[in-house]
């Protein structure tokens, strides 16, 4: 009878997992790398904490201790990391040939220093290489000097933009993650409405949203679900209570909720280190004409945007079509932002759906399309949904109800 | 009869605030200014989120719109921000004397082309100027030219660390805020024990604790209470639970408790935009032995860290002291970073108490102690207090109970 060890090797081996496979993560190396030896250059050094991410599926929190991925396009791949951090990139799994440590931040020694000798050692000094900025940064206290200043010779070319520009466009995995985050913002979401009724405060009502979302999502998912360094599905309305919500990067001021209020929200989830975007304008009782005529126009410029959005024409256009619509109907002073911006591991990532951004929209690119009506002493009118560009137009993977009567609250 | 009219003043202008006054912001621009002249500097331009919020009070959400405070010697002092934040700069009472806007990033002109006309019609440009970075940055899908790119002739001079050094003394009000947060970290913290039982979800016992911590702070302080930028109050274990724990940064993996496990905790609150930091070590049910060894270890290693924090001894010297412990008990197969660092606005601030950090202590300022013991398999070991530094010796910001007795859920 081999039944009871089947099982062990079933629950070891073939865990349905919700994430980046080792696959696909050595695929992204591969294309940093087919870009590095097409500038010739014979490796790169990158300090982003996203970057290092994407590529080797190491999620930690940066701190004042540098960490850096030396990613040679022949040899081994290093992983440069403070002793507190060596174990984690092995319980994380993450994608890397090598680690190396240093002791601490500052330390005898300044990690930058050592971190020029190993490229000294690995046969990377001397030649040409890239890296994602000049050096380490971190507002947490962070001083030291830039690789030129460690290294000597010749300073790296600093190419800050290779792997935000692989990011653009996502794989069938990544939205997989993406698509699985919407579902538990949408849940977040759904409770958030559920509990806002008015005497409620907005810092009450959100941690008890995002408490019940999170803990069914973790039911729901088991073992399978990662967060890879979110806090799990969360929803809220930073601020945006009544007429603050006029204030479209309002922070929390812990409002009570009153008849009359125009809410602002926002919900999402962290899943395998991918967010979606998902925001509504709600209100609390029936609306009033005036507000009422706002959210009116607001879901028409949404509606533009959505239309306008399609593979193969410049971001700029869809800024462009939604800027005629406040032309057109004289909405000039309630705008205060663009229409979107692209999203994945980041809240916001390039390109945007701005006047000024030319990059080509492609099939893959995930957006969300949010703009918005900001009105001082009533209140602000803005949903965000979160799409993927499809072969011919775009597919909506944030699913909350938009129309104003599945919006009134309490 | 004009008791109602007093009323109404009374509670139009005498509520009592928890907040920096303008008075002290006032004072910290002066400061900052002080040393420009004395650096014959004839203004700043600072980009950095924490400055900015440091010197005028506006608490907002970094993003790829770049945001910058312009400080003359003499003269209007000009936050430039995007569009979406010129309501917002004045709805925060922020200290500054004028809000130039710009429509959006990237748009039609880029942020940092109008931020360099800016400079030039208020005489700074062509003039010795001081930046606390070479241009504006972010990781949000942000790029652009330099300062020096778009103001051309001499290049600002880079100064990185002059509001971060203004930053490490606290002042009174300071001190209060961090203070008031570390009340509600406890209570946090005392709901999270007591939520910590076996089988218990760690995101779950977090959220909850969290919440009701929240919830108390709000009910407890009434509209005194602002936290400019935060959410409330926290506790939690990021990850830290049973082997899990023996990673310093471990990131959450919604881990279960079971019985046995070691548990390291972090709990704080964000009061006007400062923090607090208290982490304790617990145990699931009583310890083991090992457990137990490591855990009065870590007590001693802490101990000896309080006796040697003293104004005027350089922060390397407390590190000292404390690997002196390490050396005398073998403990250096344990040991995986240094024992504290500054902090306040930001979770980690220089200095930093590091065998390389040569700072002079000074009373007022404020620190973590948490030195740690991490085994593999078995768990981490680290108690983390927040300290005043004070004439002659330290004062603790934190008292939840340290002993072992004390932290024993289950």
């Amino acid at each position: 009878m081999t039944v009871g060890r089947e099982r062990t090797l079933l629950s070891a081996d073939l865990t349905p997992r919700i994430e980046i496979g080792r696959a696909e993560l050595s695929l992204r190396q591969e294309r940093v790398k087919e870009r590095l030896s097409a500038g010739s250059h014979a490796g790169m050094v990158l300090f982003s904490a996203t970057s290092i991410f994407y590529l080797t599926g190491f999620a930690f929190i940066p701190t004042e201790r540098p960490l850096a991925l030396v990613l040679p396009v022949e040899g081994e791949s290093v992983l440069f990391v403070p002793r507190l951090e060596t174990e984690h990139v092995r319980a994380m799994g993450a994608l890397v040939d090598r680690v190396v440590d240093y002791p601490e931040y500052p330390g005898e020694t300044h990690p930058m220093v050592l971190l020029g000798r190993l490229l000294g050692e690995t046969g990377l000094a001397g030649r040409s290489l890239a890296a994602d900025a000049p050096g380490y940064g971190s507002p947490w206290g962070y001083a030291g000097p830039s690789l030129e200043e460690v290294l000597g010779g010749e300073p790296p070319s600093v190419l800050g933009k290779l792997v935000e520009e692989l990011r653009t466009v996502k794989s069938e995995a990544e939205l997989r993650l993406i698509r699985e985050s919407a579902r538990w913002g949408n849940l977040a979401h759904a409770l958030l409405q559920e509990y806002s009724r008015p005497g409620a405060n907005e810092t009450e009502i959100s941690a008890r949203a995002s408490l019940e979302a999170t803990a069914a999502m973790i039911r729901t998912l088991g073992p399978a679900y990662d967060p890879r360094g979110g806090s799990g599905a969360e929803a809220g309305f930073r601020g945006q209570v009544g007429p603050h919500s006029a204030n479209p990067h309002a922070v929390t001021r812990n409002a009570r909720l009153r008849p009359g209020d125009v809410l602002v929200t926002g919900a999402g989830a962290t899943v395998w280190g991918y967010n979606s975007e998902l925001e509504r304008t709600m209100f609390v009782g029936p609306p009033s004409p005036e507000q009422e005529r706002f959210f009116r126009h607001m879901m028409a410029l949404q509606e533009i945007a959505f239309e306008n959005i399609r593979p193969g024409r410049p971001c700029s256009e869809v800024d462009r079509a939604v800027r005629a619509y406040y032309d057109r109907h004289d909405l000039w002073p309630y705008w205060r932002h663009h229409v979107g911006h692209a999203l994945g591991i980041l809240g916001h990532e390039a390109p945007f759906f701005d006047i000024g951004d030319q990059t080509v929209i492609e099939p893959g690119m995930v957006f969300s399309v949010e703009p918005g009506l900001y009105v001082e002493g009533l209140g602000g009118f803005r949903h965000s949904d979160t799409l993927v560009v499809t072969a011919d137009g775009v597919e909506l993977l944030t699913y909350y109800p938009r129309d104003l009567d599945s919006l009134i609250c309490g």
